[in-house]
C-alpha cells in the first residue's frame, strides 16, 4: 500500500485524497483550522459518482505532525506555492514522489529545486469539476479524470514513470480515470488551450462560459487566444491535437454556463492564479520566439485587476 | 452675422452653442423635452471661464421648427448619428455648413452622403471637460478648446475652408480658442492617440485616469495601444508628432484621476461609443495593412460589455 500526504485539502486535492483513502491507502491530510472537525465529523465527499463519508480521518493541522509519505499530493492554489514548495520535503520519503495537482505552467521547476534529491515530480492536471461545501464537506458535480506526467528539468518528456504507474494503479477500482501523459507540458499546453481564453476572459469581461460564448465578439477573442496557445505550444516542440480548439469551443458551447476558477477566486476576492495560467506560459512562449499580442493584452488586464483585487482603487 | 443650429444641446453642443449666442450670433438650440423648461428659465452656464445665463433662448422641442441656418453644429453621441444624419439638412441652408464635434472616425462620410450636394461638413474636436447638470444647466470644468477641419471624400485633406473660418471668426472675443486643421484625420488620429486607450481601457478594467497610470501592467499596455495608434495613423499617410505618446502618458500621469466619457457612459448604462472611438479606426488601420492586435483584443472586449451594457447576462 502506498502512504499519501495530502497538502491544500480543499476541492481538488480533499476529493482526490478521499478517493485514496477510500480504496484502503494509508492517507493524511493536511486542514489547518479544520482538522479538529474533520477528525470528529469524518470528511463527506458529495459525488455524482455517490456520496460517502471517511471516518477516522488521519486529519492534521500541522505540517509537523504528518509522517513521511510515500507521495504528497500537493493542491494547494498556485498562489500559494512559494511558500508550500520548501514545506513538501518534509513529508515525504527519501526516494518518494510529490503529485502537484494545478493549472498552468511553472509549478514543477519551483517544487523540482526545493525537493530532495530522487524525490520525482509529477504533474497532476484534474479535469474536475468539485467544491469545497463545508468544513468537512466535498462536493463532486462532474468529471474526475486526472492526467498525470513526470517532470523532468526544463518539461523534457519524461516518457512513463514507475510512480506514474504507481498512482495509476492505486487509483484502479475507483471511479478516478487516470491517464498517463508521457510528454507533461503538452498535456499542460492542451490544458491551457482552454485554460487561458476562458479563464482569463471570464475575469475581464466578468462573465460565465455561457455568455463569452453567446458573443461573437468574444467567442473571436477566444478563438485568436487559442490560435496563440498553439503557436506557443509550437514554439515549445508541441504540436496540439489539429482540431482540438475547435472541438473545445463546441463542447464550451453546449455546456452548462460555467464560472471558471479565475472567475470564482474574482468573486470571492482572492488572489488570481494569473502567473501559472497566464504570465508563465507568456513568458515560455515569448521566450521561444512565438508572437502573443493578445495573450499578453490578456495577461497585463488579469495583471491590473489583480492588484485592484488586493488593493481597491480610491478614484471612481 | 452667422446662424447656427445646435442639434444636442448637452454638455458640449450646450456649451459651445452658448458661447456663440453670448457673443449675439442668432443660435437655434434642439432641447427636446426641455425645450419648454429653457424657454421659461434660460440657459445657465456654470464656467471656470465665468458663468452666464442666456435668456430669450430659441429653444425647440422638435427639428421641425428650427429655421434653415447657415451653420448646424452636431454634437450628438456617435451612438445616435444613423438617427440624426439624414435630418440635419432640414436645419441647414443650402450652400451651408454641418460642424460635427464628436470623438472617434467615421461620422463625417456620414452626414456629407445625407447632406446635399454643396453643404460642407467639417470635423470637431473639442477638448473639454464639460457636464450637462441640469435641464437648463452645462457646467464646463475646465479647458474649452475647439479644433475645426472640414471632411473631403476619404478623408482628404481639406485645407483651411471659408467656413472654417467664418466659424473661427465667429468665436474670436470669446474664451474659445479654435483650431483650423487643414487635414481633419490627422488631428482625429492625434485625438485617437488619448482617447482609444483611455477611453477603451477605463471601461474594459473599470478605471480612472490615475488608476491606469498608477499601475505598471496597464500603463504598458496604453503604451502598447498608442504605438499601434501611431502605426495605423502611418498606414493612413499621417506622421503623428514624435514624442507626443510620452507626453499624453506624462500629462496623464499627473492630471487629476479622470473618468472618460466612455467610463461615464458604462456608469450611466448608456450605449458606448465603441465603433467611432475604436472599431472606425481599427477597420480604417487594418484596411490599410496597419497590424492592430492589441486595438483589436480591446475592441473585441468592449463589444461585449457594451452589448452587456443593454442585455444583462443572466448567469452569474
Amino acid at each position: 500500500m502506498t502512504t499519501y500526504a495530502v497538502i491544500g485539502a480543499g476541492a481538488v486535492g480533499g476529493f482526490y485524497g478521499a478517493k485514496l483513502a477510500q480504496a484502503g491507502h494509508d492517507v493524511h491530510f493536511l486542514f489547518r483550522d479544520d482538522a479538529e472537525h474533520v477528525r470528529a465529523n469524518g470528511l463527506e465527499v458529495l459525488s455524482v459518482d455517490g456520496d460517502f463519508t471517511l471516518t477516522d480521518v488521519s486529519s492534521h493541522s500541522d505540517w509537523s505532525t504528518i509522517p513521511q509519505c510515500d507521495v504528497a499530493i500537493v493542491a494547494v492554489k498556485s498562489t500559494a506555492n512559494a511558500d508550500v514548495a520548501p514545506l513538501v520535503d518534509s513529508v515525504v520519503r527519501p526516494g518518494g514522489a510529490i503529485l502537484l495537482i494545478q493549472n498552468g505552467l511553472g509549478a514543477e521547476p519551483l517544487f523540482a529545486e526545493a525537493a530532495a534529491e530522487g524525490v520525482e515530480v509529477i504533474g497532476g492536471l484534474a479535469f474536475i469539476n468539485s467544491e469545497r461545501t463545508g468544513r468537512n464537506q466535498v462536493t463532486h458535480m462532474g468529471n474526475g479524470g486526472l492526467t498525470i506526467g513526470a517532470y523532468r528539468d526544463g518539461y523534457a518528456a519524461a516518457g512513463v514513470t514507475e510512480w506514474m504507474t504507481t498512482i495509476a494503479a492505486d487509483y484502479e477500482g475507483t471511479s478516478v480515470p487516470i491517464q498517463l501523459e508521457a510528454d507533461l507540458i503538452l498535456g499542460r499546453w492542451t490544458k491551457l488551450l482552454w485554460n487561458i481564453p476562458f479563464n482569463g476572459l471570464s475575469v475581464v469581461l466578468r462573465a460565465s462560459t455561457a455568455d463569452i460564448m453567446g458573443n461573437e465578439q468574444s467567442t473571436e477573442l477566444v478563438a485568436t487566444i487559442m490560435d496563440e496557445v498553439i503557436a506557443a505550444a509550437a514554439a515549445d516542440g508541441r504540436e496540439l491535437p489539429e482540431g482540438l480548439a475547435n472541438l473545445m469551443l463546441e463542447v464550451t458551447r453546449t455546456m452548462e454556463p460555467y464560472a471558471t476558477s479565475m472567475k470564482v477566486d474574482l468573486d470571492n476576492g482572492r488572489p488570481l492564479e494569473v502567473e501559472s495560467i497566464v504570465g508563465e506560459p507568456l513568458r515560455r512562449g515569448l521566450s521561444l520566439g512565438a508572437s502573443l499580442p493578445v495573450i499578453e493584452t490578456l495577461y497585463r488586464e488579469l495583471c491590473f485587476i489583480n492588484v485592484q483585487l488586493t488593493a481597491p482603487a480610491t478614484s471612481g
